[in-house]
């Protein structure tokens, strides 16, 4: 093809916070699409706290970027060209497209989404792997009860509003940790959180004896650090930790900082899970059809922080790590 | 009644290792029982790490013992005199009797035991709290299943030892954890672990890794600390850690280190568990049965630490958390 399809690929592995160095701007044209292969036009990027974690040489539940290979990313986009029966020139589909303009990709790896039904970036928020992971992590792996206290991190996230608000959908009392006030604000007025505890000018350990006066039923944990060692200090009996992510540890430079208040699962003969959405694949149908069915009724809010300008990646990803992003971010190429 | 008991007090809430001013030794006449009461002469006492945290002011699963209060310690004894139609004079008993040389409680406070079928040290051991914390904590916690690999910490001590040898009878590859050459050898030798290895003069994450090649799929814990650390980088997926207790950590000024691999719960979809034993009280008799079972068979070998002379129980106590223990370390009175 003619076209020319920038990339960002991976130029260093970075040491803390991503620096633009670590990054490489490259082009060249789109290459033909094989047999059973589709051409992709990505419209929309998917920025993930997990992506930090591909971007570091350590064993982990998937093999990390190479150096000089285009940035893994989910993102959705239009189909240009099929060489696959099932899919046709102008139709969406999402799947793991990379931070790149123009995808050529397996027919078989990418979903088809009807964007008649949903925007693009709701298919890679509430109705994509992020719904997916607030709802099988929390459902499955916290399994929290009707009338039990539920409290979310990063609850101003595009993960932890979703698990808060299912949380809430299914009879619990739900408080959220997020920073600053106007998150905090957000969390209650428009997810319909309980409560809200910003951790930038509260002490979380006091507000969450204040808000769990009968300690926390499950604790979904997006952040690490001393929030999690917050969380554990005002955990009820048989309570669950759900570790979905830590992203307050991401970007250190030494190792991540423990749980100094982890014999709190002893004192309470509580657990602490850790999980990875992908093992849910066989049940996603499940779960797209519930988030689907509760934003169809509008039970539930689906957020998301759209940024613009395919060479803005670097910055915009780094938002995420610096906290300033509510709800789900995505790049609009 | 004329006797004199002796009785070890808490004199002032230990900070770090407890010292002998920490204690009182005082002596009082032992009191008449009352109607329902029993005099028990106490014969030995047994002694756990568990004890460091209830002479600190915390709330845990049980309150602390207060300053000037008989330490709380589970003994073993013989009925002196008895206001009970079901206890007779001559027979032994084991319970919450505490540190001193009698105790007056109440006859439903109190379990007999049939000192024909095995001593009263090992009732306070693997027929004993012991006994069921390793085989509740391993079988219901850890879940092992036949040809998975079992690393237990404290493997030459009084639960870890246990632990190892019913997962070892469970069909398991068995790792022991312990400090120093004679007690690596005892825990292969005696014990029958298929490999144990030396903390002291080992890499710990290294061996792990030669004695695992396929992962750790159930951790036992009993010390906390860099030994956790060690087996969190080395779990297989869906593993289960098992938080009996942290010793390592128990006399910490500060706050405990928290495991800084605990991600690897993440990468690995594995659950890290808290449990106390007296949770499975409804269920004592049933692994009571399995446990004297195996002992009559020779399947289990119980191995006791016995000490000798009341007045040294400061000292005694604290072989534990030096690691100078060899199995249950237990006090003859």
């Amino acid at each position: 093809m003619d076209t020319i399809n920038r990339q960002f690929r991976l130029a260093a592995r970075p040491v803390g916070l991503p620096k633009d160095t670590d990054w490489e701007l490259t082009s060249e044209p789109v290459p033909d699409p094989a047999d059973g292969q589709v051409v992709v036009a990505v419209e929309y990027i998917s920025l993930d706290p997990a992506m930090r974690g591909w971007m570091t040489d350590r064993r982990s539940y998937i093999p990390p970027v190479a150096i000089g290979e285009v940035m893994r990313a989910l993102a959705g986009g239009r189909v240009l060209a099929s060489n696959h029966a099932n899919l046709e020139p102008g139709e969406h589909v999402t799947g793991v497209l990379g931070v790149q303009e123009y995808a050529v990709v397996d027919a078989q790896a990418v979903t088809k989404v009807d964007t008649t039904q949903a925007s693009l970036p709701m298919y890679l928020n509430t109705l994509g792997m992020t719904g997916m992971t607030a709802y099988f992590g929390l459902l499955d792996v916290g399994r929290p009860e009707a009338g039990q206290t539920v409290v979310v991190s990063g609850a101003a996230g595009a993960v932890g509003g979703l698990a808060g608000q299912i949380a809430k959908l299914k009879g619990c009392r739900t408080v959220g940790i997020a920073g600053g006030e106007g998150k905090c604000a957000h969390v209650v007025a428009d997810l319909g959180f309980d409560a809200a505890i910003d951790y930038r000018s509260e002490d979380v350990t006091a507000q969450l004896r204040r808000h769990c006066p009968n300690g926390i039923d499950v604790y979904f944990d997006n952040v690490g650090g001393s929030i999690l060692d917050a969380a554990l200090a005002n955990l009820a009996l048989h309570a669950r930790v759900v570790i979905c992510g830590a992203i307050s540890q991401y970007n250190n430079t030494g190792p991540p900082t423990g749980p100094a208040n982890y014999l709190s699962l002893l004192v309470n003969r509580a657990s602490m899970t850790g999980f990875i959405v992908m093992d849910y694949q066989a049940r996603y149908q499940e779960g797209m059809r519930e988030m689907a069915g509760w934003l169809a009724q509008g039970k539930l809010t689906s957020r998301e922080d759209v940024a613009a300008g395919f060479e803005t990646f670097p910055a915009t990803l780094n938002r995420l790590f610096r906290g300033e992003n509510t709800g789900k971010l995505v790049l609009k190429v």
